[in-house]
């Protein structure tokens, strides 16, 4: 509001860093928390379970959390660099989660145990799915060229709409499979106030708060890149090429 | 977009008649559950803890979900007609959520049980006194007379992201009691598909699809409530009085 559309707004940068605090705090705790109580982290044995929450950690709430913040940080640069490192980060979120999700699948199957019952099991598949269709669409209408730029208009909102629900939606699927976790092991020894069941409630509260920051940088109207000069006159060449209006002075 | 800012967009009606039978059907489902593999409802008897699932459902969820769509819903109604009915609402839900925090805590001391160690019930509480702040500012910058037309216009926006992340935040924590309950009384039973389990499972899912449906008609644009002229007319006024500006032609 107060500063002009070129410049970086005052506040963003400090909001920035703070997500960064938070999602390297959240990934780091996880770490801390599979490490301390739960043995580490390995491929063989039955450490392979730990892999499931630090790749999704990972992948599905920090490297998505980046992923979405990426035309907010880089505002200068030109509109197809930001997209691809866009769409790659998204690539990276996705590769990360899908060993966390082989590894799950696989240690299951090791040890006899059912798949898919429960609502953090049922809630995840959903997630993932929709975080792959979200990304094959988002591909073909942005980086593929042949979209028009009609299309890549009227699809724009709802690409960020379910961006950022897909990646709210992975920050509640995270509280249920940590809730989850806790609960299989601890049973009613979690309401002792275990050591174990706290560094695991901080962990849900960072989660949470990492998943709000993101949502508040995401939704300052503000905040948006804004068009450099030249995209907006392609723009203008694209919507008077496909839609053969003449450009509007608004 | 295609509809003059006076009339309703066409497909206003039909998402919020979807988000209506989707908080209906989540109540249901809830007392059906409840009712079928809980035992029902009382006061007295250990049937306390169920006053908690219902009353936290219809009234974090159900009734705050339609007081955030009151502006949508109601758009051609006076603007503090439909701002007194948007804090009414709120009233409500908050005086339900009451009752269901009273007989959780009572429960817990008559059984002598620990308060305040899980993840869900952190999540609660925190959910809980944000909503009781946002409602008390709520009131003050919006239905008290003394707050400023700068002032709310500034306010405005916080208040709006605020309450959209705390009813996402209700959400989420109405996830995790669900899973909570389901984990302490099912056990490694959970991973056999009994039909509680999957009963409670597409709950979660339904809670979750309602959050997203809400979350879609406050995300778009266009539905917003149109200022109405007469108010266009005060708020230039106000802006004026307050800020001392002359009404700019933009």
């Amino acid at each position: 509001m107060e500063h002009c559309p070129a410049s970086v707004p005052a506040a963003l940068p400090y909001y920035v860093a703070f997500s960064q605090v938070l999602g390297l705090t959240v990934v780091a705790v996880t770490g801390a928390w599979l490490g301390v109580y739960r043995g580490g982290i390995a491929w063989e044995s039955s450490l392979q379970f730990n892999v499931h929450p630090l790749c999704m950690v990972i992948g599905m709430i920090f490297l998505q959390g980046d992923a979405l913040l990426v035309y907010r940080v880089f505002r200068k640069e030109a509109k197809r660099t930001t997209k691809i490192l866009h769409g790659l980060l998204h690539v990276f979120a996705f590769i990360i989660a899908l060993v966390g999700l082989v590894a799950v699948f696989d240690y299951h199957k090791k040890k006899a145990y059912a798949d898919l019952y429960s609502l953090h099991s049922w809630c995840g598949i959903l997630v993932f799915v929709l975080y792959f269709v979200q990304w094959l669409v988002g591909f073909s209408f942005f980086l593929f060229p042949g979209a028009s730029f009609s299309l890549r208009s009227r699809y724009r909102p709802r690409h960020i709409f379910f961006g950022a629900t897909i990646f709210l939606l992975s920050v509640g699927t995270a509280l249920l499979g940590l809730k989850e976790a806790l609960l299989f092991k601890l049973g009613t020894k979690y309401s002792t106030f275990e050591p174990e069941g706290v560094l695991a409630n901080v962990l849900g509260l960072l989660l949470v708060c990492f998943g709000v920051v993101v949502l508040y940088i995401l939704a300052q109207a503000d905040w948006k890149r804004p068009s450099q000069a030249e995209e907006q006159a392609l723009s203008m060449d694209f919507k008077t090429l496909t839609e053969g209006d003449s450009p509007s002075p608004q």
